[in-house]
């Protein structure tokens, strides 16, 4: 977006509640007839919130524009489907369903025409020149047909585990869930905890009990900045530093929370007793 | 290049004499003070034809800018040495070093300062953003590392093989060969046949003998024009549709020489008896 902007394009990021899910009323405000694109995550991967995609399209739909979705957290574990969602243009990513790193792909709605995003060769319906990455997206194809097969069975597998996973944490004091309560990936749990920091969570339960957890998003844990998403739904500067993110997963089962929920709990409280607030 | 000029910039095509060689003094006139990088292939994928790296690096240097070098079909079959070459930007594939399809290197010159080709989450150093593709940057990297190994002793067994098969086809009546005759890459034979077309060398050869060889470029080859780089050589219309070119690899030796030679002189001669022209 910033990109476009250098070339004259305007911008306007929309507000969402405390739970993560976008602000209707103002996107109802902003998308205008001057409006090309609305571009939303179906699901997001730091609060697993999932967004109400058949409104948000009714509502870009009805100003005649186009919807975006970016579908990489939530593929293969809650269903989507373009055409009863009104999507008309969603991205994926190979890594995020056990697929190979490395590949993704774009679906388009027939009759939406897109600029190359890499003119050449004309590979990719002339959208992506460059030679195919072939093992990456067959691998691709391969994630995608197996997350299907399983995901109906799986994701329930894993609520189970994940609510119960949710319940024996809040019993810390001081902790919290993010994100929406109900209305969330089915494989996510994510908490804040006061008084502690994300990295010190992540670094204790790794090296204390090799259980890998994350903290803010991939992308922003390269910097000390806290996470924009949780600074997004009001999160105070402080708050937002002591978060901790748990996506369970194929090898996962429910013998293992008690582990889990008992290295949460030693590590927040050890870590509380060396921080200085 | 194309795409550039639809934003304001300006380019200049340098022709190239008969054999593929391009010309100095053309590019003397035409690289200015305004000039903002010359792009050329360190060699040729079509006609096999190596050109004068250094004496371009120097000329393009005296005027203060930058030599980007297209080295997809030289890397692994004559030695590159960026820095001896004076070299700022070099392109390679992983494809064509036997490596697996879908990566791809830049070489960048420390100092040389480059827009992102795809801005994001400013992976590759900012440069081309998205999840690395970590399985073929790998398997590039050992490729690379192999074919650095070997090459001094495979592209001169290859050589030795590849001037066996010219001197044999050239026997043929009406047969060129096309591209340098000293200056080329050392497992590259290129020709071109008077009164028959590419394509039907190319099927007929496959399907009758299981030989696969190709005409033209790679890119062009989805297309009924005769190759680009046939025309800038100087070949009429009807002179570069019959062009054949062979590669020679690993997997050859020079005990198949007589059985290849005897194919393409069966095939061109039974085209010939086709042929209309």
């Amino acid at each position: 977006m910033k990109e476009l902007q250098k070339s004259g394009f305007e911008f306007s990021l929309i507000p969402v509640d405390y739970t993560g899910i976008v602000d209707l009323a103002q996107l109802r405000e902003l998308v205008t007839r001057e409006t090309t694109v609305t571009s939303i995550m179906y699901a997001n991967n730091e609060i697993g919130t999932i967004e109400p995609i058949r409104e948000l399209s009714e509502l870009v739909h009805e100003r005649g524009q186009y919807l975006h979705v970016d579908a990489t957290a939530a593929a293969g574990r809650i269903p989507i489907d373009v055409q009863a969602d009104g999507i008309d243009l969603l991205t994926l990513s190979a890594n995020d369903l056990y697929g190979p790193r490395g590949a993704g792909a774009l679906y388009v709605k027939p009759g939406v025409k897109l600029q190359p995003i890499l003119p050449g060769g004309g590979q990719e319906r002339g959208l992506r020149s460059g030679t195919e990455n072939v093992f990456a997206i067959a691998g691709m194809g391969e994630a995608a047909r197996l997350a299907k097969a399983e995901m109906r069975e799986e994701s329930a597998r894993l609520q189970r585990i994940r609510d119960t996973l949710i319940r024996e944490i809040l019993k810390l004091e001081e902790s919290y869930l993010t994100g929406h309560p109900t209305q969330r990936l089915p494989h996510h749990a994510s908490f804040r905890f006061s008084r502690i920091e994300g990295e010190s969570i992540q670094l204790y339960m790794d090296t204390r009990f090799n259980i890998q957890v994350a903290t803010g998003s991939a992308c922003s844990s390269k910097t000390l900045e806290p996470s924009h998403v949780l600074l997004a739904i009001g999160l105070k500067h402080e708050e937002a530093h002591g978060s901790m993110v748990i996506t369970l997963g194929r090898s996962n089962t429910l013998e293992q929370i008690p582990a889990i929920t008992t290295a949460v709990h030693e590590t927040v409280q050890r870590l509380r007793t060396l921080s200085p607030l």
